[in-house]
């Protein structure tokens, strides 16, 4: 199967596996769950790509015994190079049908080549969070991206916690709410199936599942679609934190990624940006506010947010396939769309 | 062995476990690892109880065969109800030559029935943190006490990490850093046995371990003494709130708390107490403002900071005889001294 190329987007709740032809037409797609190394182990993390490749092999009229050629896997957790070569050595030796190549990126890196080659900010807001500026020519420089014990700032599982510690620290009254605490109260023990706060232990230590934890997110979005105070807080304050992460990028920026007509394009990857209407008004006061600071006046003139309309997975299939000197020809536009667009005043 | 009365201190680094006659009088000691269930889970805190205990009964020239009358166990992480009834089922059921009777309560009652019968405020800084305040009568309040994934806030753990997410935000640009981050960045390298931030991943996911990653915040009281400005600070602001513990508690505090020639007595138990110079500065400040706040002025005229001088492994094993209507005659004096006090300005 010298003609297949592999590639996975790894999530820290969901995965993808997809196969695609030499000329980037997709042969078969599947699922799974988590699939990031630091969350659940490198033997759990390698046995469900096998699963879902080996699935897709299948379903697309391949046999699952031969190889395909090489399989380039953007995954969440996929940074440390001690790390990454581990999970690779051990695929080879532990599933010597699944591909004949192996290449790992992070899954920020892989969702820009999803989505261009002329790169931009990946901002990742899904279980965990991270941010990647990446230059044309692929250097990178980061912010964040260390999970869920040293920061994760903006993403689901921060976004709970928060509204969780909240309720604690109210409890014990050790910090004053911003918000009343009613509502997340009752949705945190509805959705934790807990009667008070002791009952919160086993899941955040015997327990813990990250993903499970993360989850919380959903319902605390819905709290804030229906109007709850603290709810909407929690997402401002997810906004901010993540324009943070962007700030935080941006004295790096060449002006090439500036100025763009679409101004610096930033890819919005994850779930939680389903919840943009709740995460806007944090996010846009603080890039609003760096664009009128000394430091990046009449250098950043505006910027656009881009969501993928593919998976990720394709970028990191054809990156595998560019380590090996391959190319798939990926069709850009249609991987990705502008959700929204913001010019500052008076700095054109 | 009808008359023999254990007592366990169990820490999230080292425990200790002692057997008292019926008059109180120490019979032996042992020593022992981490016995925080919630960290190392319930087999390896029981298996780790009944070996110090075995020992001691060894040392006292006892039959390691022949139970004790009643192991009063003060635990961290010893306050869920379902999860010690759990650790307490599972003892006399594996360990049946372990003891008659169980009794289990938490690291902060365990220490102040060591110090006194009389009440007053525990405070533990030790690997994590808690607060609690003991009434008379032996109700109770309490601030925290919730791990590190809620809190934990002025443990060593806690200094620990706010110490490397300093680093961390320094060197991603996301928050800049109080002071120079060279030093700590050098001890962290050093204690982890690092080079870069991505060798710290595995320190806080796949091989975490509490105890070790809180045992930075010595190096960290050690580049504080030596004068480094961020070592100080990460103290300064554990001080800062830790003393917001206390604050959270003290609306509750009954009049007799108050008003004793000790002003409120606070039992500071844990290691972190051994940086007390470093920790002053914040501390002080935070009750010196609550004191003079509308709230509680003329109410809090002043506070001691006492020390245990003897394990609360004492108080643990006198609470347990006292759930068996039995009483272990304690030197109260003898167990703890006062080792700062400070009355308010104008309070009096």
């Amino acid at each position: 199967m010298a003609s297949v190329f592999g590639g996975i987007e790894g999530g820290g709740t969901h995965s993808k596996a997809v196969l695609l032809s030499g000329d980037g037409k997709i042969l078969a797609e599947a699922v799974g769950p988590c699939t990031n190394h630091w969350l659940i182990g490198v033997d759990k993390c390698i046995e469900t790509i096998n699963d879902m490749v080996q699935r897709a092999k299948t379903e697309a009229g391949l046999n699952p015994n031969t190889p395909i050629y090489s399989l380039g896997m953007s995954l969440s957790g996929g940074e440390q190079k001690d790390a990454i070569d581990k999970v690779i050595a051990l695929m080879s030796e532990r599933f010597p049908s699944l591909s004949k190549h192996y290449f790992i990126t992070t899954d920020a890196i892989g969702a820009m080549a999803t989505a261009s080659d002329r790169g931009g900010v990946v901002l990742i807001s899904g279980t965990g969070s991270n941010c990647k500026l990446v230059h044309p020519d692929g250097s990178q420089i980061g912010c964040g991206g260390w999970g869920h014990m040293m920061g994760d700032e903006g993403s689901a599982f921060w976004t709970a916690q928060l509204a969780v510690k909240t309720v604690f620290d109210a409890r014990d009254n050790l910090v004053a709410p911003p918000h009343d605490i009613t509502h997340v109260r009752k949705a945190m023990e509805e959705y934790f199936q807990v009667t008070d706060l002791m009952g919160m232990l086993p899941h955040l230590y015997t327990n813990f599942k990250k993903s499970f934890f993360a989850g919380f997110c959903k319902k605390l979005a819905e709290g804030a679609e229906a109007g709850d105070a603290l709810c909407k807080y929690v997402f401002t304050q997810a906004g901010r934190v993540l324009a943070k992460h962007v700030e935080a990028v941006l004295p790096a920026a060449q002006e090439s990624l500036l100025n763009g007509e679409l101004g610096l394009p930033i890819l919005c990857v994850g779930s939680v940006w389903k919840s943009w209407s709740l995460l806007k008004t944090g996010f846009t006061e603080v890039l609003d506010k760096a664009a009128s600071s000394d430091k990046f006046k009449g250098r950043f003139h505006g910027y656009s947010l881009l969501m993928l309309k593919q998976s990720s997975a394709l970028g990191g299939a054809s990156l595998g396939a560019q380590s090996l000197g391959a190319t798939l020809n990926l069709d850009y536009a249609a991987n990705a769309n502008v959700f929204y667009q913001h010019t500052f005043n008076g700095s054109q």
